[in-house]
């Protein structure tokens, strides 16, 4: 009835939200697609990021302490591909990749200029030694938005008109379906 | 258009799957719904796992290194809410929310007996100081199985089979809708 997973394990953890993490820094701005991102704490409100060390929005986040994680939905799925399969360091992703870009609010950072919410982060520490290649960014959730005619600020997002992108493996992405409520005591 | 969230700025980042942790120490057996759990490494293949310091998953995470990550389905949303809203130290979650144990394969652990899947995983690290009630559990992929008839070994999760349990905030969860394919580059 079951099989061992043999390679890829973390597979089994997917589908999750990929979401456009963009960066600026020095005059210039990247866009990476992410789902290995948590949020890690409520007090203070803290996310995790794992982010690759060669990458060039590792690079750019040397230089500046701040980002913006954005949340897509399905119209965004080629954005989001095309961001997630070429490296910043040598294209122009935004122009590439028409990646619409907006002042952040309250830090000084871009964010998506479409999405359907995003959070502004300020990096609070690097865990650096968890794997070779791989740094954990921790991070304050400094400010957060979400799209008004989709987010409920009592219950969250409203998963029919949100439609949110989730990457389940390679080109394969899905959305939020049916609600399902939870009944028991 | 956008309206800052104000507070439980997390929630932007939900629905996220929500995953069965089921730890045993010392003869106990508990288990915890979470879904502030991310992938964090290939090489080698790592997680991390957002644990209040106080909870009684922490206390039995204390006196073993390992524990299971279980993926569940639409079907065991009355246990999942249940094993999420209830202490183990103060009651049997296993009896009292029906969990149905089953050995772990290649730790000395258990795991959800009726899962789509599971992660066998041992801690490797603790980082208990990101957040005053939080710590991170950083831990190696021991192992990893999944329901054959709903998982693909070359492209994981067959959606429409699995119907991942996603959660989106309090009572209100969901599951992967439609496949969405990237055409792009």
């Amino acid at each position: 009835m079951y099989t061992e997973v043999a390679s890829r394990r973390y597979r089994v953890l997917h589908p999750r939200p990929v979401y456009v993490i963009i960066v600026e820094a020095e005059g210039k701005v990247n866009a990476m697609a992410a789902s290995w991102v948590s949020p890690v704490s409520e007090e203070p409100e803290r996310i995790a990021l794992a982010l690759d060390k060669e990458s060039y929005t590792r690079e750019l986040l040397a230089k500046t302490e701040y980002f913006t994680v954005n949340v897509v939905n399905e119209r965004h799925v080629e954005l989001v591909w095309c961001v997630g399969t070429r490296s910043g360091r040598e294209t122009d992703k935004i122009s590439e990749c028409g990646v619409r870009l907006a002042p952040a609010e309250k830090i000084p950072s871009k964010r998506l200029g479409d999405a359907l919410g995003w959070i502004e982060a300020r990096v609070h520490r690097v865990i650096d030694d968890i794997a070779e290649d791989v740094d954990l960014i921790i991070a304050d959730v400094v400010a957060a938005y979400a799209r008004s005619d989709a987010y409920n600020p009592r219950y969250g997002w409203e998963l029919a008109k949100a439609k949110i992108l989730l990457h389940a493996s390679g080109r394969a992405f899905t959305t939020p379906g049916r609600l399902i409520i939870a009944k028991r005591g």
